[in-house]
């Protein structure tokens, strides 16, 4: 039954990521030009326990477009994964006459919104904002974009002083499960190698390829690493790795560590944000719920919470096979 | 015939865009990497006419993945307009064996090697390589996110001057003919309105918008030109007309100009830039012509050359509803 | 006397620059520490004479030492320069219980100053914001070191397309009446000419440099105008008589506006912001009156307000020199 | 005696910084400029010992002000300080015909050429260039400046989610020796605390800075650590410490590492870089050696190499006070 809908709740959960601002702006404007009312959940699910709630109007989102982390700010909560949890936040929204729910946030947050849904029927549409990229039903993330860019923005920097020293660098970045932003920022930034958590390379065929690096002439060189990279060592272990067994090369780490998901959003996730966003409410209006919004070879589309939560969004291995190509 | 091809050369031509260096990288280590002779071609047909040639190894471009503009330089080329100048192209090409080329740029580039493909039976494949986006066959072209990004990054600037003094700014962006860079980056900055080539919105639906606007409380605002919309005013005009219907705002004009041209490329022109570089190389190697490389729905696909130049790309109207409803 | 003061007024007046909120910031959390209370006046003079305040605390200021613009806005008022409008804004100073103001701006927020201390004697510390750098009393203002990077950024995006294509490029910066920072971000992005309003390079100067610079094997060639430059033309008309003139060049004209004034501020804006403004409190709260705090030779010094009005802020003419010796 | 130089050689050292490549242009068309040749010695005083030298012309260093690192590449070299290395150097120089060396780095680079000048009394004019700025003689060295926008650019984005997650961050910023680095860019990032190896803050005064904060309501905190902090703990261990100390807390590290030393300079170290370059160069054709060219108050002085090398340059105390206002 539509219209039904009169006030929405947004709220951002999970780890922050750039563009949170931008969906949480589009989600507010697409509430007002529809007509409906718009409250902010603070700090995810663990406000909506507390209610902690803040009314949104379109001016309360002005000049936030462009600002990294998330107004609504985020956590995670333990609380909301009882019974307990759930029912007080239930109550909450029924408190505040809120009937439909926007969630950005990545599988946890869907995780609890699927939940939610089953136990109270409460609408609820999800939003993939999260820096990994690593979300069924979506080729990109909010804030995937940015993070990296903001990768490769580094890795130039670093990549000014190893060509100076010429120097082997080790370069950690984020994904613990997914290989996004290593294999793209890898390849944007120009690596001699990727290692990533879908494919073990192995340590012997990652010292044969520096030292053909190093023979092909090569003074310098970029190494860059996702967090959860299959050979299963850290990156200090890594570079201890290769010193010991490549004397040749002076090596460096550095672990970019959490700057990656922070900053002004690029302008893709700016404007992918604000077209989530909107379809979001249109969704929630239209009576649809358990669904995640995700933009699929161009068009937005929609994917059950559940297959969104359990589905593999893989790499692209075209990509792998460039970057071999290109690290010569 | 495989294998025919031992040297291939490479150009850019047109106005140059940022991520070329990274398609000459990509087209450069893919010749190696198939053990094929590659030869950087100077300032596009201009150069080709004049046997300006230098050969590219896989050191020669170290370290320009990250450098905007083009080392091989660009330019047009009138002579390349006629029959002599492209004898002259062709003889240069014999003498110095090449005897296949990649050509990056836009529709001009295109139709050169069209024309001389035909001519010549001279195999050419296509690289959209332009911050325009108006090429069709690939959703995206070379350095047009880069210039996405160049544009928000300045008028997040304008915005903190614009909002300060609650002004009221009309922004010309590059689009001769095409939206695309006015109406993603409008969007992405937060544009109150966006002009742009394919649609007329009217002097007096901008009047009323901004009315509007200053009623709903905003008390700045930014207006995003395509040089080419469809009012037929120039910037200035415009500003001024809405100046004297509108004496409550202090209007300001900025032109971007050239420098959305130039700058470091995001990761996504790098990457895009390498892919279809590398795709560029092995269709040549595979006996193919008369192709442009595009990415389509995230796959990278060709597109016969007169299709490239001949058809319309669309910019997304559904972006257009999208900004009607964050612009309030 | 001191100890008299208990409540600071704060505004920010004229034209914007970037490292004021840090301005404000400093000032409003050094009202904190001598545990005095802090009071913003929005829109300059013009906020002063409407009454239109806002109490500051500590966590007011939180997140904005780095974002450009100013968040009490700024205004030029033409009702202050009459003895009613001073008149007015005393009213509301008083009512407010505001003893003492801190005055974030340039020659005509000074001056402003000066004409209302001198008819209620209200103490008065000003604070140099300005991209534009021509105040006496100071070797940096805020906001000028910030707006450098910026021109110096854009025209390092505006070489590559100028590189890439051979062509000469016209680009006009702010500053009227000083060459600061054309002559400093000319220096820094390695400008071939710099016109300044400071000296008369003259027509066939510029046509004789530009001259040998094309013999000299330079390609391509930036001449960075300052708004105000002597020689009494516009960009766009320089950059016709020089096409005229040397028709071997291809000219492009670039006006880069507003940008300048926004922006996240850079560090030495930020750290100069923070010093200036805690200062200025102290000096109030020592009973200091009608005095610019500024940096001299790396020191917190003061200058009599009508000293620093009146006073000339000269360029640095051994940089004309390096600039020449560079530009070869 | 004057003009008795006919040929300089130039070269970078030790650690590279942002604006060496400025500072090695500026002397290189210093040389054109007074019609002296340049000769470039890659990796400083290692490729002076092997004899690695290249000419340098005008043309040699376009589109290099904006690069980061050193196309003359850096090394530090064991073999330099034994007085057979030495006597090899010397010769390469007379072979080469170069009669006086400009040398571009720190303290290290320094020492080297004061016993060489000692030695062989061969004419050497330092310039100082690291990010550092732990020279004495200088109140800027050429990259610092740079670095404080870097490591400030990088904090402003691990704020927006610290903020967005109420987190408290140790972040750890270079300097083993000087705390000019974490000084700076600490209030300039708007840092809650600030450890510099020049003070013992002490881990109690820590703790209770981080309590007060707490209580006066902020959320998330800032603490910037240089590597050579006095408490001696590794940031790692004070993260631990604080962590089990005040257990609400959310303690995250991040070590910005390299990226550091890389970047496109800032507007004012190009200048700057200009500046000491074009100084280095005259001072050796007006017969001088054995000095350090530096900014001192605004102004080009010199200092003895042996000065600047003892010398202590002393971080800003006022500074260290203000950041304690600021961090309220």
């Amino acid at each position: 039954m539509k219209n039904k809908v009169k006030k929405i709740g947004v709220m951002t959960s999970g780890g922050d990521s750039p563009g949170m601002n931008a969906a949480i702006r589009a989600v507010v404007r697409a509430c007002h030009y529809y007509n409906v009312e718009c409250v902010g959940i603070y700090r995810g699910y663990e406000g909506l326990i507390e209610g902690d709630f803040i009314k949104l109007n379109a001016r309360s989102v002005s000049n936030t477009i462009n600002r990294g982390g998330t107004i609504l700010k985020s956590a995670r909560s333990q609380e909301f994964r009882t019974k307990e949890g759930r029912a007080k936040a239930h109550q909450n929204l029924l408190n505040e006459g809120i009937d439909a729910m926007v969630l950005i946030g990545g599988d946890g947050t869907f995780t609890g919104g699927m939940v939610f849904n089953d136990e109270y029927s409460f609408p609820c549409i999800g939003v993939p904002g999260t820096i990994d990229n690593d979300i069924y039903g979506t080729n990109f993330t909010i804030g995937y974009d940015t993070a990296l860019n903001t990768v490769v923005d580094v890795i130039d920097k670093i990549r000014d002083t190893a060509s100076s020293h010429n120097r082997l660098f080790f370069v950690e970045v984020m994904g613990r499960d997914a290989g996004f932003i290593a294999l793209n920022a890898g390849v944007g930034a120009g690596a001699e190698e990727i290692l990533v958590p879908e494919e073990d390379l192995g340590l012997d065929r990652l010292l044969e390829s520096l030292k053909r690096s190093k023979r092909s002439g090569k003074s310098s060189s970029i190494v860059v690493v996702a967090e959860g990279d299959k050979i299963g060592k850290s990156v200090f272990e890594l570079a201890n790795y290769v010193e010991e067994n490549l004397p040749e090369y002076e090596v460096r780490v550095s672990v970019l560590g959490h700057m990656q998901r922070g900053g002004a959003p690029s302008c893709f996730d700016r404007v992918l944000a604000s077209r989530l966003g909107v379809k979001a409410v249109e969704l929630l209006l239209d009576g649809k719920t358990n669904l995640m919004v995700g933009l699929v070879d161009g068009k937005i589309e929609t994917t059950d919470l559940e297959k969104a939560v359990k589905g593999k969004h893989n790499i692209n291995r075209e990509l792998l096979r460039v970057s071999d190509i290109m690290s010569i």
